[in-house]
């Protein structure tokens, strides 16, 4: 198959053990066949024969990172909670908003409501803003459905959005996200209904991982390790929301669990921070979150820095505490709110975002892994960080397809 | 001239005195003739003769607001900040970004060194980032020159980049900013400087309002006193960067001169809330450098209401402290960080900063006034500050012109 050449690239290869800092190299070429990477170096270390056999691309002097990774969405749903977020700032309560039909379960009965193709059009809009921000793959959670019927419907419009869309999407299946109206007071019969829905969503080819939402407000240690059971009897990943509004010890449950990641992380403690780097968990922060819902506890950056634990940055996307789908602006408000540097927040969306997903064929610019990669008009990898609100994104190569 | 028919529009004019909130029409009509809207209404109330005249075009169901105005951008100048962003979030202090020739001299430095072009070329994609998002006025400030000839090339740049940018734009004379090296330990004298610049300046057609930066790390009441009554002379309107980082009682000096605005005021006290509520002087929020610099102090935004202060939001568009591009973004923090409802917000881009620039032409959409308009792919103006990092901008017109 056909030889691809870039040359003319200020490559930012985010290697891990690169010695410069993102792995920059200046004057750079990167050789992309049979949608992989075949080469990538400074240009004038390329081998004669590379040089010669391919279709060269100039990529004109622009920043070429790895494709951006959202590891953490909830990007399919229906409706917007736009109107519930105006009552609230003209004063209401989260009490008459909850009796007007707001919150979560507002959400749950559009998605429910909503058809295949109808939920996929809402989505898509989503996606291709992300997209359109330098994504080249996102993980899109379930658990707007809340039921085998329409989680399945959810699961598959995320397959279908793959497709349509032509990126890259991981599929994790978030049942216990909230418990669903017919469930009231029962949240253990809600649990055990989610374990039973697992195989089947799994055998349907639906699921690459399964989550939880361990908090006072949703669903309980005990309940989690349930589902993470379910999870382990079937030979799948988890991930938890862990630790985002309380200390619930999420993350060392998780980390039992080998969890890929566990995200939010707020109230982590040093047990949680010790037992995820153990366990080679990656820690998920949500700065879109944070920022939307006014909190003032901060993840504990050092904490998890001094364990070295990997710390990737995602966007949360969803319609009621992150309506956010630019992962530029969570890399900004991750160094501006948590004080991650910019080389960390690239790292967030890239290479340590496909760990979060268990992904080791993406996320960094290496020979062998998948041509999946962004030209920016940027002189500097931080400018991705610093500036707010700009989109320099000028081509998205996925599996080395310029688009 | 021709007549352009716009129909299947929710239209939100902005009108001040509307029954409905956003002064919402749905199924609305919008008639543009010479650059001017020559009727806004509901479809069914559409004179039968604009009907017949007129080229159509579908809104297809979009919302039309006016075209958005940012009033506070200081977004001609050369380089970036991002190495010193980087810096800082690498743990070094402000001392040493100083030493290591950072700030804002740094971006003073830059700019002289830069000639037109390259001004032009460097500051025309922040204009296009923000007329990308809605905008279509855009007020610009000098202060990053500091002497005669770098203060007219900055305000050249804006003149030349309305025309080849094609939109509007107002330039504001911000001699006094900073202080230029070459006057350091000698603010009155500068301050004697910028009173004998203006008037040039003025006479080569290039300043439109005055504006000063009256903090303690910047030029004292007194001096910006001296900068206002060179301003009066020449029945040129200011505005005023005041209490931003303190309450120096800015707000009242420029109401005693009838300011156009204030800007900033999270230190604002109620004696200046009474002063420029009585003087008609619009309340600029800027939630990005607010954001950017972490501040804890929010503007008193119930102490603005209660006086009937008129509000407008902009980007404040800068490389150190707000180097943002986005109105909508802008929205959303007004609204998460401030507490400004969605409805404020979208009055504070286009009706209220059209008042902070002194413009009666435009800002709302009504008979007679300029064209400039923006159909946005939502279904409900709220959308437009509730949703972020997403950009739902169908088709701008300025003047009538889609572009
Ligand atoms: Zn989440
Ligand atoms: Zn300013």
């Amino acid at each position: 198959m056909a030889l691809h050449l870039w040359t003319n690239a200020l490559i930012a290869t985010m290697a891990p053990d690169a010695p410069e800092p993102y792995g920059l190299i200046p004057d750079g070429a990167l050789a992309v066949q049979d949608g992989r990477i075949a080469w990538v170096g400074p240009r004038k270390d390329l081998p004669l024969a590379l040089d010669d056999a391919a279709t060269a691309y100039d990529a004109q002097g622009a920043l070429v990172t790895p494709g951006l990774i959202d590891c953490h969405t909830h990007l399919v749903y229906a409706g917007d909670r736009a109107t519930e977020f105006e009552a609230r700032l003209n004063g209401a309560s989260y009490e008459e908003i909850a009796r007007a039909g707001g919150g979560v379960l507002s959400t749950v009965r559009a998605t429910r409501a909503a058809d295949e193709d109808s939920l996929i059009r809402q989505s898509a809009r989503r996606l291709r803003a992300l997209r359109a921000g330098g994504a080249t793959t996102v993980e899109i959670k379930s658990g707007y459905g809340l039921s085998q019927e329409h989680e399945a419907k959810c699961l598959r419009v995320a397959r279908r959005l793959a497709e349509e869309e032509d990126l890259s999407v991981r599929t994790t299946f978030l049942g216990a996200h909230a418990l669903p109206p017919e469930f009231a007071g029962r949240p253990d019969d809600y649990i055990a209904e989610v374990c039973r829905m697992l195989p089947v969503l799994r055998a349907e080819g639906l699921v690459d991982a399964v989550d939880a939402f361990c908090e006072g407000i949703a669903f309980s240690p005990a309940q989690t390790q349930r589902v993470f059971e379910a999870a382990r009897a079937l030979g799948l990943p988890v991930k938890l929301h862990a630790e985002q509004l309380s200390d619930s010890a999420g993350a060392q449950l998780a980390a039992s669990y080998g969890a890929l990641s566990c995200d939010h992380l707020e109230w982590l403690n040093e047990d949680g921070a010790r037992a995820m780097a153990q366990a080679g968990s990656v820690a998920v922060l949500l700065p879109g979150a944070f920022y939307c819902l006014r909190e003032t506890r901060v993840p504990p950056v050092d904490l998890l820095r001094r364990y070295g634990v990997p710390l990737a940055v995602a966007t949360d996307c969803n319609p009621g505490t992150s309506p956010c789908t630019s992962l530029l602006l969570m890399m900004n408000m991750a160094c501006t709110l948590f004080g991650l540097t910019p080389q960390e927040a690239l790292a967030g969306v890239t290479r340590n975002a496909a760990r979060a997903l268990g992904l080791a064929d993406r996320g960094v610019l290496a020979r062998g892994l998948r041509a999946d990669f962004v030209l920016w008009d940027a002189h500097n990898p931080a400018e991705l960080s610093y500036a707010l609100g700009i989109n320099p994104r000028r081509v998205t190569c996925i599996e080395g397809q310029p688009a």
